[in-house]
């Protein structure tokens, strides 16, 4: 955990010198809405008021769950394995979105079932043949989630660029991220599960059932690292591990949906911290988001009702975010323009 | 009004074809939520499975409005002009959003109160130096109104690209266009009015005093042509005229903000089959866009806040169709990825 320790509070020192800049711009006060709290975020981070944002890395993390077996997906466990195939091949909608914002794409192996791929282009660091059965055991050892954690940290820190765009794949990954969720927070489960990749009304109440099941195995709250043993994925550890990582490099870390708000919970109660370097992409379609979004006191960018996973709604809010910057960076100000102020 | 005859029905023969396609993409069904209708409404004015979004121009109308005498903004008329002299140095938000995407902007001045100005960069297309002060008689002429719908059309049609996106500048333009949304709605001007560029709460009674004598000079409800000849802006009514020859031509329309949404009014109302061609960027934080959209059933893009119009709305959206448009064109199937289907 020596990247929770690195992450620097985002100082407010320069929050009055941000403000203005964002004011002094040759628009109404407030007239750019959301876009200007994110240019605040950004110019904050980075101490300036001409941040920049050129380039940002998605990394795709891919992992396996025990708990699939229950029929809590409406998709086979082969799945998981046959898209990070396409993601290799440049099918999937996140390798159209990143190659149409120039952003480049790593695809990590954290742990799919089956044999190793072997593809020069998919970083391995494989856990294990996916995690176990969390319905009656832990999904994972503390050496697997230390490592697991750990090898995120190693990737976020290493990614290139101003933002760090993080995705996921790995079937039955809804439920896993529910319960780590329901353990730390106060929300229930029907308040935090939803139908995941298309689960019908009758396949909803079942994984309910199963998740409710799987919940009664420990106490009501646990900790960040306990949660994320007992009922998290190799995957989604890592990914909290890259959120951690990123935010020690003094990182954007754009959040994509309900999955990566999950690490997002677990990465915020790890090193609090790192909350104030996450921008959250969507209001995911996923029911569950919203009370996440709640704990996390998250405003999401795009309310498109996506629910895909692979970080593509991260990949939809970066234009935003250079935008913003660009904003900061490349608007003239009032006084440059020669504009006359308000009445 | 050649052009309203010259709009294309937008046809549903392809309806199930393009949905099957999207169907079929490597993903869950629907899991690209607002995009999936988006990726729709593209390809059935394309009339392909794979359509194409890589071109667009941003054309900001500009032009000054009587009724802005009546203190109806919170900026002086001065304003307009100093806007467009900053469109034309690349300083405004406009300019930088523009940049970053690729898209090309032309400058129309459709009316700017004082002498012309002089720049080989902006399009001198004058109907006169302001409208009429509309609380008192018309805002334009019978001819005024012909010559800038049909300037209008022309511009719409001869732009390049698959997309046109249309903004404006104009002082007082949210005064005209709340009495040209009134005058074809049955939303009352409370429903309608908004603060503008920052109207503390006595400006809008004030402004909504205004707009409420300005109405009681004509019936309540007016065709479109009477509506804008009596309250509209030459910008507004140029701009109307810009969506109706861009969507004879076949191309997408973006319509902005709150502004661009009255003048797409006014367009649903000459030619309604211009309405397939639309889409809606964004929700502006401006009071009375919602009423607005109810009337058109438009469901916009991007809840952000925005109330600067220049077509910065717009702008911000045009990564969304591109993405659209890529999904369809570059996303593998199941079928062609070997990936699974549901159980």
């Amino acid at each position: 955990m020596n990247a929770a320790n690195e992450i620097a509070t985002v100082g407010s020192d320069l929050d009055d010198v941000i403000s203005r800049a964002i004011d002094a711009k040759t628009k109404p006060l407030g007239a750019l809405g959301r876009l200007e709290s994110l240019a605040f975020l950004i110019a904050r981070i980075q101490r300036t008021v001409k941040p920049s944002m050129d380039r940002c890395q998605l990394t795709v993390f891919a992992a396996d769950h025990g708990i699939a077996v229950h029929d809590v997906s409406a998709y086979p466990q082969a799945v998981t394995r046959q898209m990070v195939l396409n993601f290799l091949d440049g099918g999937a909608a996140c390798n159209v979105f990143a190659k149409l914002h120039g952003v480049d794409i790593q695809v990590v192996d954290a742990g799919v079932a089956g044999p190793p791929i072997d593809s020069p282009h998919l970083l391995s660091r494989r856990i294990g043949e996916g995690t176990g059965d969390s319905l009656h055991r832990p999904a994972m050892t503390r050496e697997q989630f230390v490592s697991a954690l750990s090898q995120g940290v190693e990737i976020g820190r290493r990614a290139p660029g101003q933002a760090s765009a993080l995705g996921e794949m790995g079937i039955a990954n809804s439920s896993s991220a529910a319960l780590v969720a329901h353990k730390l927070t106060d929300h229930s489960l029907a308040d935090l599960c939803g139908c995941g990749t298309g689960l019908d009304s009758a396949g909803l109440a079942r994984k309910i059932r199963v998740l409710g099941l799987a919940a009664q195995r420990t106490p009501r709250r646990l900790s960040p690292q306990e949660a994320l043993e007992h009922y998290g994925g190799f995957e989604t550890v890592m990914m909290t591990g890259a959120m951690l990582g990123a935010a020690a490099k003094g990182k954007v870390v754009i959040v994509d949906g309900y999955i990566a708000t999950s690490s997002a919970l677990a990465a915020v109660a790890l090193a609090p911290a790192c909350r104030d370097y996450m921008v959250f992409a969507h209001k995911s379609g996923e029911h569950g988001h919203t009370a996440m979004l709640q704990s996390l006191k998250a405003l999401p960018l795009l309310h498109l009702g996506l629910r895909l996973g692979e970080g593509t709604g991260a990949l939809l809010a970066w234009p935003l975010l250079r935008a913003a910057a660009a904003m900061m960076s490349g608007m003239a100000s009032f006084e440059e323009a020669q504009v006359s102020g308000p009445l």
